[in-house]
């Protein structure tokens, strides 16, 4: 395959090689599975973090004070930044990603942008896999961060060990209309701009709503933080380890075995997905669709036909994959 | 099937059975492709509208609005309302539908709320298939109408043969930071609530805009609306008039072939992965996942092997399928 050359470069340490690998995997390239497969064994030592919540919160300037925080400590950082491209999102992202800039220069930091491409889910997908792209190269934290809060990002957000959702204390209204999901997800809440009014109130309302429905065994913190001036980060670090430990004590096996099953049954879907694509581009599903977008045949009933038919099935999956050497 | 049935019930005319295959196919339910399969011949005679914009812009107000107008000249509709359930999406959702009330005891208009459950790109496929069941219960106009602004609603709306984007006299800042997504997928604007201040001039600046990057030959019209008291809604009504002849005219044959090969793609893929769940559930993949959850085989290589096995694969998709009687 034509990657080969590139894993062997990244996992040596090469930047460069990086880079390409995901904008292959990005755009699912064909090779993309068998990219995965060679790197496979050098993954699963990252730290994984999630920061999500509503614009305007300074989830951006926070991943900034953590990177920093970070880099003093010595460990090198990856960060995906996640824009589900909501056609109503405004300028924030290009204004987040110019703050970003001062980790630019930096060897260690490794920034990348991922964005809406191709079909539904495909961006949950992606963000997993640059994810471990990081992690084989070597990093030891990886941070995503969201723009948004949809269910696009809920889905991104569950790549990550520990989530953190960000709010400001004006977002009284937003807590109390929050759905379900975002809880669900949040493994510490992070009130930023605690110098503004309603922050303490704020906190107090969260922890309330947390112990209301709290029936996990991990005791939900919220924290206040100034990112902007760096106040809170440290704390927010300590508690970040404090959840990774705990993490790591209680669930991490079966975690491991569910996201390794989840990853065998995407993989599974998306080959599958790949493969009827190539089918349309290359004839062996030529007859079929020419009936089908005639109207000769209704399209529920053709396709039923179709996986029922061993020897099209063959005829469509059949062909030779490409593979990493073993 | 169970459904079976409930097809002949709905397609003699009965609303209730209508509501109950909708729930079937929105919980995507084993027999939903038969369900689809056995409406097939029924549907295509509906229009669809879609209409989407920014929270606030007044959107159910103008649904209202125009289904009272169709329900003057006697026409039948069916309304979806699709919420991606942002999480932060607030309390919107709620008024919304009460505000719809004054149609719910009318029993020419069926009203339906969608929401995210389940995987992604779901929400598209799920509107998609209940525009189809309520096309095939003979609905005239299918309006299709979205809470948010984001990919999941892009994807929804490309369902609908036109799109009315709704925006606000305030809007100003959001048109010149508007995505491509947005321009691309809008037939008709309207500018609601246009008493109020800048109401011509984001008209004029929408207008400059479409003509810098329009190339197509319908003219994407841009009109001005007062929905909470009616004004401009019959001119809207006239102007989908003339996007639906303008549709029908150009482009209805290779959209409707286009249309009906995604759906069997779409179809193929969904399938697949219901199969590929059901041999999760009895066993079918019983080994393969055990190894893939202790780690002995790298999820990657595991799943291009299955595919690659034909035995195993017919073992996984060669189940009998539950079906309409032909």
């Amino acid at each position: 395959m034509i990657a080969d050359k590139l894993v062997t470069r990244m996992l040596a340490g090469d930047r460069y090689a990086l880079a390409k690998l995901i904008t292959l995997v990005e755009n699912r390239h064909p090779d993309t599975v068998a990219i995965l497969s060679r790197v496979h064994p050098r993954c699963g030592r990252a730290y994984v973090i999630g920061v999500t919540g509503p614009p305007g919160a300074g989830k951006s300037t926070l991943v900034d004070q953590l990177v920093g925080l970070l880099r003093q400590r010595e460990h090198s950082v990856g960060i995906v930044a996640v824009d589900p491209s909501s056609p109503f999102s405004g300028g924030a992202v290009l204004g987040d990603r110019i703050r970003m800039q001062r980790h630019f220069i930096d060897e260690q930091v490794f920034i990348r942008s991922l964005s809406t491409r191709g079909s539904h889910g495909g961006l949950a997908r992606a963000t997993r896999n640059v994810v471990q792209l990081l992690d084989a190269f070597g990093k030891d934290y990886i941070l995503i961060e969201t723009v948004g809060v949809g269910q696009t990002e809920l889905d991104v957000m569950r790549v990550a060990e520990t989530t953190i959702v960000v709010l400001v204390p004006e977002a009284g209204d937003t807590v109390q209309t929050m759905k379900a999901g975002l809880l669900e997800i949040a493994d510490i809440f992070v009130v930023n701009k605690a110098d503004r009014e309603g922050a303490l109130r704020i906190k107090t309302e969260l922890e309330l709503m947390l112990q209301l429905r709290q029936a996990t065994p991990w005791i939900i913190p919220v924290l206040l933080t100034e990112a902007q001036n760096g106040r809170g980060i440290a704390e927010l670090l300590e508690t970040l380890s404090q959840h990774r430990r705990f993490w790591e004590a209680r669930e991490h096996g079966a975690a491991h075995a569910a996201a390794r099953q989840e990853e065998f049954l995407a993989v599974l879907r998306e080959e599958i997905g790949r493969r009827l694509e190539e089918g349309v581009d290359n004839g062996a599903l030529a007859s079929v669709l020419q009936q089908v977008r005639q109207g000769e045949v209704d399209p529920y009933r053709a396709a039923l036909q179709l996986i029922d038919d061993e020897r099209s099935m063959r005829a469509v999956l059949g062909r030779p994959t490409p593979r990493a050497s073993d």
